[in-house]
């Protein structure tokens, strides 16, 4: 079961909005095992419209279009669809009475253009938009299903889950499909790749593998489809138990596509712990991911970004002695930065980051590129050194998950250590 | 002048990540007037990446190809290009050399799936990435450029902007653009569009105009295309002088698409003076912004994050009486913050904020998408209060940008008084 999701509009192709609509239609399809296997962003223009929906229909079995629904004129889906499908528009009074309403309901005058939002093709299907004007369109022509929603995303998704999906769980008989992912830690990335091929190459056909990008380490995704769902299940913990043998440690318990800071807040709310940054080079992301938990409030007390060297002695108190000792961007100071700010804080865990994100030395004589992070824990602490090569953005970026990671890492194998 | 954007991997399709690559390619054809016409996200496989190409050759000029250029398996998109161009693999010295340099730099012992990033197919072109391992790749075929580049994002902006765009340019005869995008400050953003609605109407064909988001305030862009730089170059600042006397206040010798932060890094250094933060709601954000500018440390001394209302006394001294008469969300409690941050780092400038972005209520009673910032300068301070709706990401993000304009705002308002 193959389905093309057709975006249509000017505005992806200048570059100006992120197209997050297909990222939605892409989750919601492959929930219910229908393989998104194109997404194909269009001008506003009707034949290539016409040449996308074309090809689309040689390949896949569901079509969506979003986008060009709307009143104005450089909106053409409609048309062009009935141009498609070689079809007339004619009223749809629920769709008026609906249009009506809304208008009613917002006290605004009601223009033609409004109304004619309900000229519907004939062949179509109208599915009820409750919150906007523009209805999604359902055809089903030729053994392909075409739905047309309008652009705009809260409407689109209410529309797919309340219309689409359910009618395209009836229409369709789809196989099962079950995903795993397993995120590794307290190892080094490095060769994990060939350290797992031979397992990788012997997996069943039915079980994918992928490797998920985005958390500088090692994260994999296997999904497993086909129609027996208790062999499927089987087959996928067999899988897991396997892997788990030649990597050590992996988490379980995790959850498809949860983020990192997620999975540290859990940690922090299971010991009932709070939490404190000291941050230099991050400059206060590593604060940031953490205020951006819903509910951080219970576990981060808040954090102090010292990027200056003076701030590093004047605020944090850190004796300028040791500085000049050790040189700012050093693991010596690092350690104290999380110390002072644990303490400062009165929190139970702490994250110190110091380096060097270029493009000049700065403040420091440390190498571009080189970062301490420090984490100090209850009755612990263990400072460590990277060098994450140049480019600003990128040493900071993989210093924030670096400094995610081993903190998650602590809790991990501290947890281990515990229950042996 | 016509682009196609090819995306390979199934990340994009299962829904996993949001494609931003296309975005920020789609920016930089734009900006040297090559248009998008079709952005196409495939799977990670052959037949399927083949006729993408296939299909992009008739109908585009250029060819971007991001994503599956890594080491693993999953990643086929330099052995597709070969069986597309019906060509083979050869070792490329120079980037088997950048390889083992840059795992040298890291100090990695570097693997055969590593080296097998320096074989290329021998139709092309190799673009040394900065960044990584896997080079860019260039092909001009048949009247059409194939570039492939791989899918970490700074490592194709970085290809992109240092070899791509410059190798378009000398290719393909375009016509030539001017871009003028300006940004308004100290005025109400509701009725701009009606004001300059006349103007727009009047402006010469070759000239576009184009209201760009992002800003939360007005920001417009004008583009004049055509043959004749001298007119293009003489009807744009022609232009541009009408509408600042329409809109009044627009900021001069603003660059295109300047971010925020370099704006206000600018007023910084040519004023010589220091900046802090005090934030609560944003967690660390603005911090965050105003350390990723490069030299940073001129400028911006260090900040706090008082993410719990008792890091608000404890921290920065807030007497508990004051928090209880008004709230730890308030006006007054902001105020504070930014006074004794800007002590307390020994700066001329401190923002403060705090507010409550949901999706509960948290320490405070006040609504959710409450949010108040306050600027406190040399001899002056500023508290505002907006509503942000809700939305937990939605309301952080609108305070961030909000909290940089109207510090921006600040400054230039006042350099205008001093001028006068």
């Amino acid at each position: 079961m193959k389905a093309e999701i057709i975006t249509i509009g000017d505005e992806i192709l200048i570059g100006q909005i992120v197209d997050t609509n297909s990222v939605f239609i892409a989750k919601e399809l492959n929930k219910i095992g229908i393989d998104v296997y194109q997404i194909t962003s269009v001008q506003d223009e009707e034949k290539h419209i016409l040449q996308a929906l074309s090809v689309a229909s040689k390949q896949v079995d569901v079509v969506i279009i979003t986008g060009g629904l709307g009143p104005t004129n450089d909106d053409i889906t409609k048309l062009t669809l009935c141009k498609y499908f070689n079809d007339s528009l004619t009223i749809d009074t629920e769709v008026l009475a609906n249009v009506k309403a809304l208008f009613k309901s917002l006290g605004k005058s009601i223009s033609q253009l409004n109304k004619d939002q309900a000229l519907l093709p004939t062949k179509a299907t109208a599915l009820h938009n409750k919150y906007g004007t523009a209805p999604g369109l359902y055809f089903d022509e030729g053994g392909v299903i075409y739905v047309s929603m309008p652009g705009v995303p809260f409407e689109m998704k209410a529309l797919m889950k309340d219309e689409v999906i359910p009618r395209l769980k009836q229409r369709f008989k789809r196989p099962h499909i079950f995903h795993k992912t397993v995120l590794t830690y307290g190892m080094p990335e490095s060769d994990l790749a060939e350290k797992i091929m031979p397992w990788e190459a012997a997996l069943p056909a039915f079980i994918k593998l992928a490797y998920l990008p985005g958390f500088d380490r090692v994260k994999l995704r296997l999904s497993a489809r086909g129609e027996n769902a208790l062999v499927l299940k089987e087959n996928l913990q067999l899988q897991l138990e396997k892997l788990e043998t030649i990597l050590g440690n992996i988490i379980k318990g995790y959850e498809d596509e949860e983020d990192l800071q997620n999975l540290i807040a859990k940690q922090l709310t299971k010991q009932n712990k709070t939490i404190t940054t000291a941050e230099s080079c991050t400059g206060g992301k590593i604060a940031a991911e953490l205020a951006a938990i819903p509910g951080a409030s219970n576990f981060f007390k808040g954090g102090i970004v010292t990027y200056a060297t003076i701030t590093k002695t004047e605020v944090l108190g850190i004796p300028p002695a040791i500085i000049d000792e050790f040189s700012v961007v050093s693991a010596q100071i690092t350690a104290e930065m999380a110390k002072r700010a644990k303490k400062l804080f009165n929190t139970d865990y702490a994250i110190a980051t110091t380096g060097n994100a270029g493009p000049t030395k700065g403040d420091s004589d440390a190498e571009i590129g080189s970062v301490f992070i420090s984490i100090a824990a209850p009755n612990r602490q263990e400072t460590y050194a990277f060098n994450f090569g140049n480019g600003r953005e990128k040493v900071t970026e993989k210093a924030v998950k670096k400094a995610m990671l081993l903190l998650l890492d602590d809790f991990l194998l501290e947890e281990e250590k515990q229950n042996k």
